[in-house]
């Protein structure tokens, strides 16, 4: 790429106009006094590294990077119950501002790592100073607890890459599937909670 | 207004959205090494005490207030010299995010006051968590200089609206002229210059 | 209280300098392409309601609450690994902005309802316009885990005080036992992995 | 320099600080409904080629940079009025989180372009992860009006220096010496505004 700094600029543009949209679903909920489905969300670009080493891993040329990388602008939506990702997943089927190409469910079809997370591919047109134009981005929905692996996993790994015993692969494994318990339970505490409530209320 | 905070949490989510995309716009110049035409921009949600003023002088309705009031939302784009304006309203034209309704060139027509700007009124889509809504907003484009005049003025008539004696609305009047041939007087110099660095190249 | 609004300015303040200040310590390990023990810094100022019921619990009058109320501003710093909790303890305990009064390591010695965290509690000057003043301030230090825990169980446990059947407080325990020893278990593959690179270097 | 992004990491903090801070004395006077002497602040670290450029200009060596170079880190603090000014200074005084070293009234002793603006050097400590650092800042306060000249004179003299023929440079001093004129109109209007209250009020 000659000019990275050129190619990545309308990426970051989409990072903060959506970082400032997807916030505002969290302060709409806020305003209204009621529970909201997303704590909190990030997002960042693809560090020039990352997309280089994606690059030679998927066989994508640089004139295709537009057409072909998806989550050069990324975004993470983090929500405390495993339910509430259905809830933000359908809050942006509903919007007119991103076009829907893929979703992927890797919360109830885990990857072998353990990883677990809901996958968003859609268009965003972002208003450069020569024209409006359409980019692909990705937002990603899990919970916090799916977070605590995911972030953790990739700190340990990190630097690894390639070189990681069988067995410690395996303990992360354990991890996740132990962490998506968490979840369950803690869902179904709050289940139990309510019926109790309404139970008391009759 | 029953629930004001509910009413203006989506015109806060517009003034929000557009102060990062019109600061996108400033952005893609700096990062291209190229001037601007944007110095800043400013953004903020009409104080309520300032709405209960205007539907007053302007018999505006409650229920007429997302139709008739078209400021609520209101954004501020601060030029350095009069063409820049000009420049400007023709990059907030080629987006697709706004729908233009009008607009008012008060650069070359002042207000009486002396006051200077040029104003588009546009609707705008706001994904909230029922579904994409419509609303009315406004941008105004203005120099450095009437920046000054405007802002100035405000502080000083802020407290003494009707009680302002003639003479010095006279006076803020010819202040307002001034700054005017103070702004034309700039891109007067920056054009002699170009053409002192044409005629060397020469 | 007469006017929450003044009462509370200074630690809205408060709360805003910390945050540019605790994001900052991360920015400079990623800066310095060191590995961040900050994962994420949130804060915020103790909504009034929050207050008026700690007051009531708590038996704190109006003129006591700048003495007596610890966590008016309050800060949380998110880690990956346990480890990190003391590291960035370390770093804060050095810095000559803060005037540590005390420290409670709920990390250790977790509460009776499975709650861990290290709390800071501090004295902060902040300059007002009638001069500087010094204000109490609190910060959470936790693991991405605990900070799952903790969000989750104050989630389900929002609008139930005091009506939570022992059952599900027992079950929610449980889950903070688990998640605590995820904890453990991702330090311990984080270093075993350390190891098996020195034997490989060896 | 080695290593430009390490060296320049504590100034972009310094000003991400002051920023705050100093947006937050304009938001101390909103909240408590009371005129603000501070219209708005900007910050921003020197880029590298400005930094250069000034070190061979004034003859400063790679290792005195620390010392030498005042203004790495710039805030500017932009008032309505010319009163304004020298009350910003006033609660920048009183302040204890800024060593004040230096000020130089440009104001009233303007230079020879005609640049009005009110300057302070003052250190500030820094809290970096190897402990507290001391480092030189600047900030320059100004009215909107000299905001402007010096913006829109920045502009025209950006890629022309040296090459500046005298006559347009006279044309610029004339403007300056104008702009002043309609800030000291300005208070004039204001302080007649006010006698004029007084004596409807007897």
């Amino acid at each position: 790429m000659e000019d990275w700094k050129t190619f990545l600029f309308p990426y970051q543009q989409i990072v903060d106009e959506l970082k400032i949209k997807l916030r505002g679903i969290r302060a709409e909920f806020v305003n209204e006094n009621r529970r909201s489905p997303i704590e909190f969300v990030t997002g960042r670009v693809k560090p020039i590294n990352s997309i280089k080493e994606k690059m030679q891993r998927r066989y994508i040329e640089e004139s295709r990077l537009k057409q072909d990388m998806e989550d050069i602008a990324g975004l993470r939506i983090i929500c405390p119950f495993i339910e509430d990702i259905y809830a933000v997943v359908n809050l942006l089927r509903q919007r007119s501002d991103l076009n829907i190409l893929e979703e992927r469910d890797y919360v109830h079809n885990e990857k072998a790592s353990g990883y677990r997370s809901y996958h968003i591919v859609f268009e965003y047109t972002v208003q450069s100073v020569d024209g409006p134009t359409v980019l692909l981005a990705e937002i990603q929905v899990r919970t916090l607890a799916m977070n605590f692996w995911a972030t953790v996993e990739h700190s340990i790994n990190y630097k690894h890459q390639g070189n990681f015993p069988e067995v410690l692969e395996k303990r992360l494994q354990n991890v996740a599937d132990t962490t998506y318990k968490l979840d369950e339970e803690m869902s179904s505490i709050r289940n139990k909670l309510a019926e109790y409530q309404d139970d008391k209320e009759d």
